[in-house]
This record gives C-alpha cells, sequence and structure tokens, in this order.
C-alpha cells in the first residue's frame, strides 16, 4: 500500500517535469519571486521618485522630457537592457487659463477642467444658455439644430464599482459628447467629471472632435457644481445662463517619447513578454496612481526577474508609453515602427489601474493554451487572494493596437472602488501611493510575467482580437 | 391590590404636575414637535435655497449683505416677530489671487489658501527657504531669531473624530502659527490645512495677528501637498524653496449684519431661549454644511414651535450671527450691543457643527436645574438616539461672549467625523446637505427649545463660565 502511494506520488510528479508546458522549477521560481516581492520591492521607491523630482507630466511637454530622461536614467540605473526613448510626433496642447460662471439665474462661479485637446473658446469667452441633459442618450436624441446658440451640458454621474465598469459607462460622455453636442448646433460642451467623488475639483481627460462638425470649446465640471445646475434649474425653473472661457493653445506638432528596456531572453530573445504602463500624465493631478504606480509595479517586477541567477527564455521588455492620455498615441507610435515584429509578441500588458490590491487574472489566450496553464497559474498566485477570472483581457489601454493585431494580453484585475475618486483629478498625488498594495501587485506580475516567458505553449491565436476595448 | 396600583398610578402622575419644573403638557408638546419634525421640516429647503440663490458670503461684502437681505426676507415669509438686521463693523478682507510654487529641489505648484485676514505678500511674492515643523510645540521650540528670512511650514495632520476634539488639537496651528513664526523672524507662515480629508484643496480659516511681532502673510496648503513636501525634505535632504505669491487686499473698515427674528413669549417674553446659526461663509466653498446647515435646523425647530397653537411661555429669539468666521465678530458686536438686557437671557445655542445626525445633548446649566430636568429632556429625545452628556457645553462658537457673561448654554452634539472632510474647503456645497439628517436635528432642536422655553426652574448661576472655548 505504502508503495503503491509512493508510485502514485512519483507519476504525479513525474508527469508534469514530462508533459506540462510548465516545468516545476518555472513554477518553483514563480512561486520564489512572489514571496520575495512580498518581503518589499522597488515599486514605491521608484513611483514615489518620479512623482517628487518630476511631477506633473503631460506629454509633449518640458516635463514629459523630464520624465522620460529621468525613466531613462533609472531604468539604466537598475541594469536593464538597451535602455532607449523612441521618439514620436504628437499635437500639443497647452491649458491656458480657464473659468465658469453660472450668470443667471444666480452667480455662482464653478469648477471646471478643459479637456485635454480641447479648442480655446472666443477671446473672452462665450455666454449662453445652458441646456442640461440626464444622460448621453438624451443628448442624442436632441434634434440636429435644437441647441443652435447654446452650451449642451450632460451631468450623468459616475457609480462606483469593482472594476471600473461605471467609468466605461460614462466615459463616452466626455469623449465623444463635443461631437454630439457640435452637430446639434451647440457652441460649447459641458460634461459632470467622469469621476465618482463629490469633491470640488473636476476630472480632465481627453475630448474627441470629428471631421464633419465644428470643434467646440469642451470642459468637466466638477461633481457638487453639477449638482448645483441641476437643483438651480428644478428650484427655479429660470434658463440658466453661463459664461465658459478658456485659453488653450493649440501649438501644432510637438514630440513625446516610449521609454523601453529589455531583460534579453536566453532561449527566445526575439519572443517579448510586454510590461508595461505609460510615462505620461494629466497636468492637474502628478500622475501618482496614473500611472506612476503602474511604472512602479511592471518595473519592479522585472527588476526581480532580472536579479535571478538565471535568465528567463523568453525576453522582457518594459515599455513605458508616452501620450497614452492623449489617445494611446504612444502605443499607436510604438506598433508602426515595430510592426514587422510583433507577430514575435509573446504575450502584454500593462499596468494602469492605479494602486489599490490586485485580486483576479484576466487573459486573452488561445482557448487550448489556456486550458494548459492557467490553473498552475491560479495556484501559483492563491496565496495572493487572486481569483480565477475569464478569457476577455483587454490588457490595459495601450495594448489595444497590438491586441488588435493578435497578440495575446493578460490582464491583472486592480480593485478600482476608489480609483475613480482620484483618477484625473489634482488629487492624485504622491500620499495615494500605498507601497504594501503595490508590493502584492508586483508579486502577481512577477510571477506571471517569470511564468509566460518560460512556458513551452503558444497563446495564439486569440479569440476576438478587436473586442471592445476599455475606453482610457 | 388593583386599588393600590391605581392609587400607585395616580400618585405618580400627581407628582409631576405638582412639584417637577416640567409640566406633562410641556414633555407632551415637545414629543409632538419631534414627531412632527421627523415627519419632514423646511430645514434642507431654508438651506439648499440659501446656497442655490446667495452661495458664498465672506463677512462684509455684497454677497453677505445680499444673505442678510435674503435671510430677512425669508424669516419675514415665515411669520417670525420683529425681523431685522443689526449692523456693525468689521475690519474688510478680500482675497487676491494667490499662488505658491516650490523652486528647489524640484519645481511643484501646490494648492493652498490664504488665511482670513492675511496680509499679502510683497507685489510679486516673496521666496524663501522653508523650515518644517511636525507639531505646534516644534515650532514653539524653535529659539527666537532662528527663522530670520525662511517660510515656516507647521505640517502637523488633523484625525479624524467624532466630537471635533482632532480639529481643537490642531486648528491653534492655523490661528496662533503667523503670530509664533514672525516672533522667530520668519517672513511667511504655512501651516497643513486643518482638515481631515486628502483631497488637494486647502482648508481656509482666519488668522491672528499680535501688536508686538510683525504680520506675515500666511496661508494654508492641501494636505496632499503638504505630504509632498515633506517627503521632498526626507527623501533627498536638500533644502527646500518656495515662492508664496498673495495679492489680498485689506481695504478698512466695512458693514457686516446681525439678523433677528423672535417668537414672542407669552409670559416672560424678556426671557429669551437663543437658538441661533451663523450667516456668514468662507469664499472658497458655498457655506452649505458651515452654516447654512445650522441655519436651516434652527429655522426650521422655531418654525415648528411657531406654528403650534400655544405661544412659548419664554422668547425664543432666532439669531443668525455675522461675522463669525472672523472671530466671532457679530457675536461680540450682538453682545455689546444689548449687554443691559443679557442677564435676562434665559439659555442659549448654537448650530455650527455640519449636517450629520445629533447624538448628545450637553448643558451647562447650574447643577441642581439639571438634575431636575436632564432625564425629562433625554427621555423625550430617546426616540432619536441621543445620549446622555455632560454639563460641560460650550453652546456653539457664537455663544462664547455670552456663556463668559454668564449665561446657561446647551449643545446638541453631531456626528463630526466627516464634518472636517468639509469644512472651510471649496467642497462645502449643496450636495452635502441631506434633508433627513437635518430633520434628526430639527426633532431634538424642537424639543429642547420647547422644554426650555416653558420650563420653571433657573439655570444660573452656570459652572465655570470662561471655560476653554471651542476655537471656530
Amino acid at each position: 500500500m505504502r508503495a503503491l502511494a509512493l508510485a502514485a506520488t512519483l507519476l504525479a510528479l513525474a508527469i508534469p517535469a514530462r508533459a506540462e508546458p510548465l516545468s516545476p522549477q518555472v513554477l518553483q521560481t514563480a512561486s520564489e519571486l512572489r514571496d520575495r516581492a512580498l518581503k518589499g520591492t522597488i515599486a514605491h521607491d521608484f513611483a514615489e521618485h518620479l512623482v517628487l523630482e518630476v511631477g506633473a507630466r503631460k506629454a509633449g511637454t518640458a516635463q514629459d522630457k523630464r520624465a522620460a530622461d529621468w525613466a531613462v536614467r533609472e531604468l539604466t540605473k537598475l541594469g536593464f537592457d538597451n535602455v532607449r526613448a523612441e521618439i514620436f510626433d504628437m499635437p500639443g496642447w497647452v491649458r491656458g487659463a480657464e473659468s465658469a460662471r453660472i450668470t443667471a439665474p444666480f452667480p455662482h462661479d464653478i469648477v471646471i477642467s478643459g479637456l485635454g485637446g480641447s479648442v480655446p473658446t472666443p477671446k473672452g469667452g462665450i455666454e449662453a444658455e445652458v441646456v442640461l441633459f440626464k444622460t448621453f442618450d438624451d443628448l442624442l436624441a436632441a434634434p440636429v439644430g435644437s441647441l443652435a446658440g447654446k452650451i449642451a451640458f450632460v451631468t450623468q454621474p459616475t457609480i462606483k464599482d469593482q472594476d471600473g465598469a461605471g467609468y466605461s459607462a460614462t466615459v463616452r460622455n466626455r469623449q465623444q459628447g463635443a461631437i454630439e453636442a457640435a452637430r446639434r448646433g451647440a457652441i460649447g460642451y459641458l460634461v459632470r467629471s467622469i469621476g465618482t467623488h463629490m469633491t470640488r475639483v473636476a476630472n480632465t481627460g481627453s475630448v474627441r472632435y470629428a471631421a464633419d462638425v465644428p470643434r467646440i470649446p469642451a470642459a468637466a465640471v466638477s461633481p457638487p457644481d453639477s449638482v448645483k445646475i441641476e437643483r438651480l434649474a428644478a428650484r427655479f425653473g429660470q434658463p440658466i445662463t453661463l459664461r465658459l472661457a478658456m485659453d488653450h493653445i493649440l501649438p501644432g506638432t510637438v514630440q513625446s517619447r516610449n521609454i523601453i528596456a529589455d531583460i534579453r531572453g536566453s532561449e527566445k530573445p526575439n519572443e517579448y513578454v510586454i510590461v508595461s504602463a505609460h510615462l505620461d500624465s494629466w497636468d492637474t493631478g502628478t500622475g501618482a496612481l496614473d500611472d506612476g504606480a503602474g511604472m512602479g509595479i511592471v518595473t519592479a517586477a522585472a527588476k526581480l526577474i532580472k536579479d535571478l541567477p538565471q535568465r528567463p527564455k523568453r525576453s522582457i521588455r518594459i515599455i513605458f508609453f508616452g501620450a497614452e492620455e492623449f489617445g494611446l498615441l504612444g502605443a499607436r507610435a510604438y506598433v508602426a515602427r515595430h510592426k514587422d515584429r510583433l507577430g514575435e509578441y509573446f504575450v502584454g500588458s500593462q499596468a494602469d489601474f492605479g494602486g489599490d490590491v490586485a485580486y483576479g487574472l484576466q487573459t486573452r489566450f488561445h482557448a487550448p493554451a489556456r486550458a494548459a496553464i492557467y490553473a498552475h497559474m491560479l495556484r501559483a498566485l492563491a496565496p495572493l487572494n487572486i481569483i480565477p477570472a475569464d478569457n476577455n483581457a483587454m490588457g490595459g489601454p495601450d495594448m489595444t493596437p497590438f491586441r488588435e493585431l493578435g497578440m495575446p494580453v493578460f490582464t491583472v484585475q486592480q480593485k478600482g472602488y476608489d480609483y475613480f475618486d482620484i483618477h484625473h483629478t489634482p488629487h492624485d498625488t504622491v500620499d495615494k501611493l500605498d507601497a504594501k498594495k503595490l508590493d502584492q501587485n508586483v508579486a502577481v506580475w512577477a510571477a506571471v510575467t517569470w511564468i509566460l516567458a518560460n512556458a513551452d505553449v503558444d497563446l495564439r491565436p486569440i479569440p476576438d482580437p478587436t473586442a471592445p476595448r476599455r475606453l482610457n
């Protein structure tokens, strides 16, 4: 009986070593990386250093350049291979003075934030009646011409939730609203901040324009001021007029940069595992959670792997994308530049969801490949309280153009309940970084990255590569 | 046996009616007022109306005058007796443009709020090294002359708590800091916001100066920026320099107003029960919680009493004090003006702690009087979850000069855990007003006010009239 049990045990141990795509050694090292991360990593130090030395770093500005220089210097100091910046062109946008004031029925200054890329108002501002819409669908239902000479305002709140679905449900209000308002004749567009706080700051973020409608000035309103305007309208039943003045400058083409650093693989150096974040941040905060946290997490995970005695079989590439906030401009520039080689890229992901704890691991892998390795990965992550998730990973915003070309991706899901209290606001500051929570993320990233860099499996072709992307 | 029980019951009913200072009828009416309040009052409507029609109303400004006119109009509409404004003089203060920027070791714009009453900086601002103090005691420990040419900065956080003790522990950092810094040679004074949030706004509030030291410009720093400066100092170990520019104007003497409205008592019209709040608010928010909520609470309570078929024995006086935020200026003007009559005032209180639920009732009554009525009052308030509290009530900030002259006071304690996330910030806006919570407060105020306006008891002399006052 004991001999039989021993034989069964030996058999069980032997099978994975022979037949499984993940060797016990790979899984063992992944567990060691995980446990090492929990003892403390450079994630917080790295993110804090950037946020304190550079701070806000809007794409295409001198601050963006300072951040890029900082990143090249620090990644080089950390010993990564072939650290470099790749420059790309982008349309510049400089925030000017901005103000908004309700002028009737009673005067009130309100807090706004001009949306990134917004055209300025005419000199001296615009003053017009405000037309309120409770939802974006209500705006869409307004007839063409019905907003002539008016300012359109979508007052829909954004709900708090675990995974950002609340944000995804309302972000088009910010991104698409100026187009739809202008199509109906509006001369200005306001949107209740796409944020979940009730503080007196407005969430910035990018706005889009369409070629076939005028580009109208667009701004986000602080949630309390949005409620105030709704209450003014409900209580007094009189027209609300508002003066909006924004002196933004559109300086034409400017430059930004993607930052790249490698750990060269020992067996398949041309197959990359991409671990990415984005370098740029909005100017109103200092980019601590968005995306200093992500930069710290992926850099710390890669550093743990770099410090191992053995190299991974595949190469690991850190990318800090530039100009993510202006519409994934750095990611698109990277894809355009490296198009010929992307077919060899093994898998990628981006950390861009703040600094709270990780709780799930999504993938987008060829189903048989996922079946072969996912349970093993989850077992390695179990001590971190990572729960199973689906095979519909988006991989993070900057993975979009990669994924659309067929690259497998994964997403380390982070608790997002409080993220949109901070995201794109002035509150995104160094005090929001929590070293222990970042380390827990690093533990996940280090284990997953190591496993994928060494797995004997093919993750392609992926299901549904052009699935709806997470909006940024 | 049944006859005995009946006799005992009759005796029990009979004794209070004959010997107690509170008749069953008074307590019955108090309970009815309480229950009526819970069905809905004008508190939220009153506060919202003010906040939407007037908004910010810094003492001594045109907005303050608009608020005073609004209050006279609305109190008159509600049917109170003898509604009027009493004008008083005060030193004016106009906030100008204000900005602060760390200039070394790395440039960072930081968010500040000039303290109310602060002198401006010299034209173009001041730039100097910042000397950090973790606590106010550390500043006090610095030798005279040791801060020559420097900007002093006290970075002590304010803790959240139930009753505002955290605020009371740090508010001197804001009020007294400019004096103590200047005494040691400083040319500017910064204080971490006396607030419990971690948002990127700074809490304003008044600053004091002393005749024997120079008046130096003083500002509060947002909590995240305070942490940033501490981390910069700790991480890089280099001197931190900062440029502070504030263009405040000190226009000399201006006018503000106390607003008064009465319910004339049927038996003792010269004995007043004062139910008060303050009219003015800081300019950075809109004074919804501070003190629109208090105005709504006391007005709604008085209105419930006014609508009874019978009048109270004593008069009830609503007072909305002006210029509370600049150092109880309206309260002091009222006391100076009405000094000869204050000895007849029966009791007073102020609602000035936001809009969260009430949980306790403090008094400052002659001990035998308290012994005679307090248990009855608590029994009337029990359905509102009001718990017993001590006989050390302050009565609210504007009751200070009254209490110091011997007037009995009570305090309806409100949950203050979240209050200092909002207090004196731009976040103090209409969305923070919760009608149900205000109504629960009104229930307490109406019952207590009715009981005290009809009690056959003398609350004087009060214990320790000059006890340390709650700082505002």
